[in-house]
């Protein structure tokens, strides 16, 4: 099972940095092969100065070893080795039309046996389309209505609440789904489990270029521009301040280039920045709350 | 003593702003006064767009009320009653020849009636000139041997200690000095230790301004400011990630714009950035590591 849902998973980083070439046009993927010293390694693949992608990452890993103290402690696993293997995208646009984006597909083996899978996709729009976002947040219903009715609601509610910057009362963007520790039970097999991670995995290619391919001709002012580094600089504030993957891997020795490959090109903070009444700006922060329907708004 | 303190405190935020400004020559500080809704408040001033300062901020705070459970835990204070003043300032400026600096003086008292003061001084340079760093470091030194000659080694090594980024394996700049919970004990009275902070705090000012001074009209190229821009990311993920102060700030409910005033204007992340050989990027590189004794170098 490990081997096959790694295979699978190399071969998903492959198709996928060919679907976001193909989306570019223009640049391409550079491989950087790695190895960690505890056991394992990965692939990172970084895209840089494209036509629609002004930074982006596609990550392969598949390390073993055995999790420092605090890790295992916060996993509750009273057994400190694992296994863990993933694939780990995100995408920066230079045009402030075209939504950020992050998913992340992974499995995890702990020591005593229990074995998982996790992931998500989300989208940090700068500024709103809501009929792209409806269309957005559709495909990942529709993707988990084939598995099961209780996935969609369950796990866009989980993106709402873990992609939240509690500083600022925002969240990151419009989500989409998160999920965790999706272990077998007696009514869903592994495999079952397995197939729903693939699924979503395959899921993100089409839903994403559809909305980049829509907005990449989009002209933008200096204005939107400006409002993007801000609201990169938010993305930034997350990964660094809130996202438990950012701080797992970093605590665990992790490959530093790769954990923070999420991070955008160029970022900025103005102080006490308040987008005016009425304005874009402020449409697009009053979408980047808890609990919106996007399917049925 | 507190009334004393705050007071003090709150006049070094205007001798300074006035001093930073002079330095500046263009732009001036706007101040925005804020309550915090558990007691107390603040005036944050922040310049921007100046001469010399692309961005900095000076901040004064003086708040009370109680700590949540976990800051109290992780100051060991069995009672969550708290009241804290200080001055907190970061300057970014615009010139990549002109370093980064921090300082930070502060003031508190515990419900069980214990009372410290912290605080400490750093310089970030983003291309490294030794002999400003002797001086600077020299003129903190000279300030600590006024009061006690274990102050400068000690403090010295905890800023080495505590201006570090584990996952980058670098410290931050080249340090500084960094206390904290300086009690009262029966060598040295509260009064002391103020008259130390206070003597901290009145070396910022013309230290850091001579070197500004000396550096403030060098010309700089494409490939320096590139070079100021990642080493402002580093700042970032040190301050979001590594530093204690800004954590405490966030989980306590702190002001978020005058805790994120010390984020830069603009920061910058390429994937896997390695200066070349011998260039002065690597050079500088090679300053920002623990241990270096920089008055005797």
């Amino acid at each position: 099972m490990r081997d096959k849902i790694e295979k699978w998973f190399k071969n998903f980083q492959e198709r996928l940095t060919a679907d976001l070439e193909t989306c570019d046009g223009k640049a391409t993927f550079k491989a950087d092969q790695w190895e960690r010293p505890g056991g394992g390694g990965g692939e990172a693949r970084v895209i840089q100065n494209g036509a629609v992608f002004e930074k982006g990452g596609v990550n392969f890993s598949a390390v073993e070893g055995e999790l420092p103290e605090a890790a295992a402690k916060a996993l509750h696993l009273p057994d400190p080795h694992f296994f863990a293997t993933g694939v780990s995208v995100v995408m920066h646009p230079e045009n402030p039309h075209v939504p950020i984006t992050h998913m992340n597909v992974r499995y995890f083996e702990a020591g005593n046996g229990e074995a998982w899978f996790g992931g998500g996709i989300d989208l940090t729009p700068i500024y709103v389309n809501k009929e792209q976002v409806t269309f957005f947040h559709q495909a990942l219903k529709t993707t988990c209505d084939r598995f099961q009715p209780t996935y969609y609601p369950e796990f866009k509610k989980w993106a709402d609440d873990y992609f939240y910057i509690p500083h600022r009362a925002e969240t990151r963007g419009v989500g989409g789904i998160f999920f965790d520790r999706l272990t077998a039970t007696p009514e869903i097999s592994l495999e079952e489990r397995f197939a729903f991670v693939q699924a979503v995995a395959d899921t993100f290619a089409p839903t994403y270029t559809a909305i980049a391919n829509q907005n990449r001709n989009l002209p933008y002012t200096e204005q939107e521009k400006a409002w993007q580094l801000t609201r990169r600089g938010r993305y930034v504030e997350f990964n660094l301040v809130n996202d438990r993957g950012t701080k797992f891997g970093l605590e665990t020795n992790g490959r530093t280039e790769s954990i923070l490959m999420s991070l955008p090109p160029l970022a900025s903070w103005e102080y006490n920045l308040i987008p005016a009444e009425g304005s874009a700006e402020a449409a697009a922060l009053a979408c980047f709350q808890k609990g919106i329907d996007w399917v049925n708004q």
